[in-house]
């Protein structure tokens, strides 16, 4: 039944043209305003004295200042400020299977923060200060069935970070349901294939962060079975699922697990909470909290306007960035098997110090010109050929805490010559050793797992 | 290999007599005094003003206060003594292959916190501060070989956690490799089989804790081939190895996650450092850090004075506990294959939230009299019969931090009648399903990981 969402767009409830149109026409009917105003003039929140805000509740989220030591990279010591949100809230996909073939109900929903106002979501997407309504706010739609789900009915169910090096150790239970009832279709949502989300995924900005994160962990070769017919798969779709099942790998696990062991022994990483108002090369003023080199992000105030049916406001702050990023998957076949190029990278907010990460993941903008300034293997994917892309799209970052953020996604086709050894911080795994890391939590970064999600078989 | 290890006693090196005459012996040789002092008398070490107690380099560990939180248990919020070691150390044991027999180079070792002075202990137990030479002592015995490891002579490779109760997020790299080289044989040295090293485990306190963990992570059943002769491995040793190697599993491992997913996100766990001097329930003297109600565990410093060959003498903290504690796991055949009754259980210093304990994991002295007083299953395996306990042995927990601490581990063949439905945070598990969880970090605590390692094949 998934490997039939995979690859049918004949959606008896939406045709792929009608939900693109979908989102288009949401995107005109509603109308978002952002106006940035000074920290003081944000309803609901306040400055501590150290600088660092908080919403009026205590709940929600925080921006505050870490100090970050580590004998990681060439900058030992640091201080930034980060968006600590100690709660796990849900990212759920409801899903149904109907005449054999499993349909997801997505959500348009509105994100502050988004380039666009309008993103593909997932059916639920709530933290727990929504889910326990600290507003005085109606429960989110669906809550129910994802609360109630039975072990039976549960097809994914793991707890998975979000940006290191923005957020404080954040973690987000990601969740796929089934359910046999009839479901009521509220006006925002839509009952979607996952062949139709992975071709809405190929177009920029339009599935979000958080249904490509949910997606990433859904392991296709597990559901294949005799009676699945792959015609209608192409011949990439075909060699993702042999190296999704494969045991022909380049490494062990054990060799994995190995080398993961001794970055990790090898590698401190201290972070300890420091004042915003004391971070050597950042301005903490009334208006923003910026580097003084206008480099990597900065903090901003707004007040959000959304017209609609009917129109809310409130205000909050946003992290904006001031480059723009790349993230990146060499994969090569070795011995006639698809291996990704992963890299093992610290970025101060990790739960554990590494994650798994792609190939290159970098702000463009704070790459230097010379060789030594430059991340490995970036400008091999810089400068790839249009054939070797086999996935090329922006896709944005969670909208509701960032504003106009998006990273070129890429998956890049090494050539022959490609060098099979590799820098000390990186692996060759097949796609099954991904899945197998993947299941667990805190190994695959999030854009990794985005990227992972850009896999298409069609 | 290992599966010869694991049969063998006939070691052409010492016979499992010898090893225990060894032992006992070096026992007697050395003679370990062990003082009570101030901690104002404590060489090298100082109390901060908040009453915390470090060494004077700030290196190897140190005792401070942490503020729990949590929604876990009956009480929300508390405040205790914990070990800050924020380090990774090896623990490492050096193996070779002999005749086709796997031999494991193991030390005697004497650590001042023994309830006996000498137990057997992995080739190689160095913090960084110890192999990096904080000390102006020498480089630690065989340093070099775990140092130097190639991938292809790394048995086994993997961060695992310490004392969750007793350790702020201690972790350690434990390691097994295999060497060709011919090896110089230390005095303090002798080559033991599995099998041997097994049998000692069934003696009170003669195998450490740091040999136990490193020998739970080796899934023995990977090592089985075809070449292998079982004779000589008994009828539970054999059931144990089907355990291992099955697929017919009672609940499925996307089921586990999914309980372990809903439960950390279902549990907060908040620890932020405190003040020693402001401990509600607990007082702070310059003889003691101990609790109003004797309960739990005290901190003392100690003057240690070792007389061997030579003489050593320093002084550091240790922890001594108040009670008595007992780690048991219930086993029962499901289907004709052995499940483990696994418990995910919160401690304030876990890294991550919960990792799954023994059925039964607890300080007896706490133990209440009543029934809602007492942890779940407590007097099923306190109550056991004879014929139940297939493991019984008093373990010790490390000498180097704790003082004459000893946990009564157990292994209890549940009756037929035992119930299949389970509370909440309980669940069964196959071997395999365990070792699954056991090769990534912070899964297995270290209580279930010494009981794993206890399991006999003979």
């Amino acid at each position: 039944m998934i490997i039939r969402s995979l690859l049918t767009d004949e959606n008896p409830f939406n045709s792929s043209e009608e939900l693109k149109e979908w989102i288009l026409q949401r995107n005109k009917d509603v109308e978002v305003r952002i106006e940035r105003i000074q920290f003081s003039d944000m309803k609901m929140w306040h400055k501590d004295p150290d600088g660092s805000l908080h919403h009026d509740t205590g709940r929600f989220f925080s921006i505050q200042g870490i100090d970050v030591a580590t004998d990681y990279g060439n900058i030992s010591n640091w201080r930034q400020p980060i968006i600590n949100q100690p709660e796990v809230g849900y990212l759920g996909i409801l899903t149904k299977e109907i005449d054999g073939i499993l349909y997801c109900l997505m959500q348009a929903k509105i994100e502050p923060g988004n380039i666009n106002s309008v993103q593909i979501s997932p059916t639920l997407q709530a933290t727990k200060s929504n889910y326990s309504r600290v507003h005085t706010g109606k429960a989110p739609r669906y809550l129910e069935y994802f609360v109630n789900a039975k072990p039976e009915n549960i097809i994914l169910d793991q707890l998975q970070s979000e940006q290191g090096a923005r957020f404080l150790r954040k973690r987000n239970r990601n969740i796929i349901i089934k359910v046999t009832e009839n479901i009521e279709l509220h006006p925002d949502f839509r009952w979607m294939t996952l062949r139709q989300i992975k071709e809405l995924m190929h177009c920029d900005n339009l599935v979000n962060m958080d249904t490509r994160t949910v997606l990433s962990g859904l392991k296709i070769s597990d559901y294949m079975t005799p009676l699945d017919s792959l015609n209608g798969m192409s011949k990439f779709g075909k060699e993702m699922l042999l190296s999704s099942t494969t045991n022909h790998e380049y490494k062990s696990t054990i060799d994995h697990l190995s080398w993961l062991t001794n970055l990790k022994s090898k590698y401190d990483l201290r972070t300890t909470t420091c004042a915003v108002n004391n971070m050597p090369g950042w301005n903490s003023t009334d208006f923003e909290i910026a580097r003084e080199d206008g480099k990597y992000f900065k903090i901003i105030g707004v007040n959000v306007t959304i017209s609609n049916r009917e129109v809310a406001t409130w205000c909050q702050p946003l992290v904006q960035p001031m480059q723009d990023g790349l993230c990146a998957f060499i994969v090569k076949k070795i011995d006639g098997i698809y291996h990704f190029l992963i890299q093992a990278k610290l970025e101060c907010g990790n739960f554990d110090i590494l994650e798994l990460a792609p190939t290159v993941q970098c702000l463009t903008g704070a790459v230097g010109k010379e060789a030594h300034e430059k991340p490995d293997f970036y400008d091999y994917v810089v400068n790839a050929s249009k054939e070797q892309l086999i996935v090329d799209a922006l896709q944005s970052e969670e909208g509701g805490r960032f504003y106009h953020e998006q990273n070129r996604n890429l998956i890049v086709e090494a050539d022959e010559s490609f060098p099979l050894n590799l820098p000390p911080r990186f692996t060759w795994m097949t796609l099954s050793q991904i899945y197998e890391f993947l299941r667990f939590n805190n190994y695959l970064n999030i854009q990794a797992r985005s990227l992972i999600s850009a896999i298409k078989f069609v």
